[in-house]
């Protein structure tokens, strides 16, 4: 009755994701190449890298192959879906690997984005910049995550940035920057003949990482969402969970990235929703029917645990407060754990936690 | 940060206490004979046998020790306490281990029972007998569970029935048949300054094992079976999960048993309550502040899943059930799992995975 299931990634959505599996008799193989990846804990762990070899070794000891983390490189998963089932299709770790490959998916869906200018040399840049008034962001096309691999440019001056250089080197794309309201994601689960969404998520960043998420039923735009992640999906012929971020301006959804897998601001659904994004995931995968999203408790919200561990003790005596620490190096803007509240409470949660750094 | 827990016994109960400690960074490291266990999963296993050698070695990993699994040879761990921090405490597991002791615990603390008499010879037992109007249970002092080494005796024939004999030659007591309403237990827990009890558990058994647990909020006897179980914590000086089970008749409560550690019956609050029974039992034994007890979900209940495995997909199909699978061998009346549901459902759970045994 087992399944096996080789997951590419070993961080916390790993181990979120093992924990997830165990009940319903889903085992993971982890493949990574940190000898302390936190989801050991929870499954076999291949501690080798991201390699073609390593990634065919555990291609033998499982039945289907998903990730936790999609900038694996390309090359050693190419071609991986001829011998073995992957989901989601390697066709949606390619796009979601790559800004340039996603901004063009946007388009071809018509799903609204942030204007963008593809980048390959310095000197293309500067005229990229003039065409947007409110200043640009350069971002390299591919590797970034919370922040990192950008870098804001608000005014040209003669010199080109070193860190622009640095960006463009890796091939890069320029996006126009925009002021929005706020940030809101959509996590959507898609089975073979099944699809289900949690509510939206309402987002807040601190230094480009996710701080907080608190999931709003019935949000106006929730619909909206919903209708631009089913086209992602149909067309990238998508099975697993699949998150999309979006700016919300002048209440219209403006498309901002594609995480093809369980992501940090659907951490609530594990206490929060009857089915948690990653049991969620498991079963869209496994082809087993999707579990109920809605919401089981509509106090719940989520804090990021960053930089530093906060005292246990404290935090624990907040009524309704479920920690979750990932057993990783403090490192500054590190996410080290996470915390869901499903009571009401009076409590400054956030400071509790909130380093200084 | 990390905490390690050593726990006797690796079955189903250590695999829900081992999965509740990662996110908390509370690892258990698990003694069982059993090289299937179904908590090896979630843990480091060793796989011994329960005697005093390998029980100290499990102590010179870990900084407390507790127990899964109370039927632990009481020779194995006498004295463990003058080395280790062991909780609940050995005389909690000496009580519990012995119908007897319990039954003079109750009586010490004036905690109605039913009527008994200890029974160490083949011939105490007629006359022991006839002092109960409606027939009696001969039960063994030790090792009895799920309706194991016990036997119904109505009435009085001239021969002892062979299973009898095997029961007293274990030595015994004999316990009045009486017929109550409904059974509940009771789930509290302990740490060294804090109480907490989830809502009093309904419970349904078939052929002796539990089938059924929904937890009543607002139960009319849930304030007199919390002063009974704190009573017995404080006499036992019980630091962790307490379950005392309880028949009801005329609406009164009459103590069953004790079960020094996390309950079946309270399987339930893993999706049903703020904070589980097996966090809570972690929580407690680590000195940790105490999780919110309350319910989560006023639709809860479970149903365990007995001898035969269910068609998963069938029972992920209900909206809102939860499918625990423990990985156990089938067996006849063997505990394979459990399903907890959080949404009220027109489905007819049981019909899904009932056997005809």
């Amino acid at each position: 009755m087992t399944v096996k299931i080789g997951i590419l990634g070993a961080g916390q959505l790993g181990m979120m994701l093992g924990s997830a599996g165990l009940p319903l008799e889903i085992h993971c193989v982890f493949l990574d190449p940190n000898p302390l990846s936190p989801a050991r804990l929870v499954g076999k762990h291949i501690c080798d890298d991201f390699c073609t070899r390593a990634v065919n070794a555990l291609a033998e000891e499982v039945e289907v192959i998903t990730f936790e983390f999609e900038n694996i490189p390309y090359e050693a998963i190419v071609g991986l879906d001829r011998t073995i089932l992957v989901h989601p299709s390697l066709n949606a770790i390619k796009v979601s690997q790559d800004r340039l490959l996603e901004k063009l998916l946007f388009e071809e869906l018509a799903i609204p984005t942030t204007r963008y200018v593809s980048i390959d040399e310095l000197d293309e840049l500067k005229n990229a910049f003039l065409k947007f008034e409110f200043g640009a962001v350069l971002k390299t096309r591919r590797l970034g995550y919370d922040g990192k691999g950008q870098i804001v440019i608000k005014q040209w001056t003669n010199e080109t940035p070193l860190d622009a250089k640095n960006i463009v080197y890796q091939q890069a794309i320029l996006e126009e920057l925009i002021t929005f309201d706020y940030e809101v994601s959509c996590i959507g689960v898609f089975s073979e003949h099944e699809s289900a969404f949690y509510p939206l998520n309402l987002n807040t960043h601190h230094n480009g990482v996710l701080l907080h998420t608190k999931p709003i039923e019935g949000h106006p735009l929730f619909a909206q969402a919903k209708v631009y992640v089913e086209k992602i999906a149909k067309k990238l012929g998508y099975q697993g969970v699949l998150t999309v971020e979006f700016f919300v301006k002048d209440g219209k959804l403006i498309a901002n990235e594609i995480a093809p897998r369980v992501h940090n601001s659907g951490h609530w659904t594990i206490e929060g929703a009857h089915c948690s994004q990653f049991e969620n995931h498991l079963r869209a995968i496994c082809n087993l029917p999707l579990g109920e999203t809605t919401l089981l408790n509509s106090s719940v919200e989520m804090w990021n645990i960053l930089s530093v561990l906060p005292n246990k003790k404290r935090l624990l005596e907040v009524p309704g407060l479920h920690l979750h620490i990932y057993g990783k190096e403090p490192q500054a803007g590190r996410k080290l754990g996470h915390v869901t509240v499903t009571k009401k409470t009076d409590a400054d949660i956030s400071s509790l936690f909130l380093s200084e750094t």
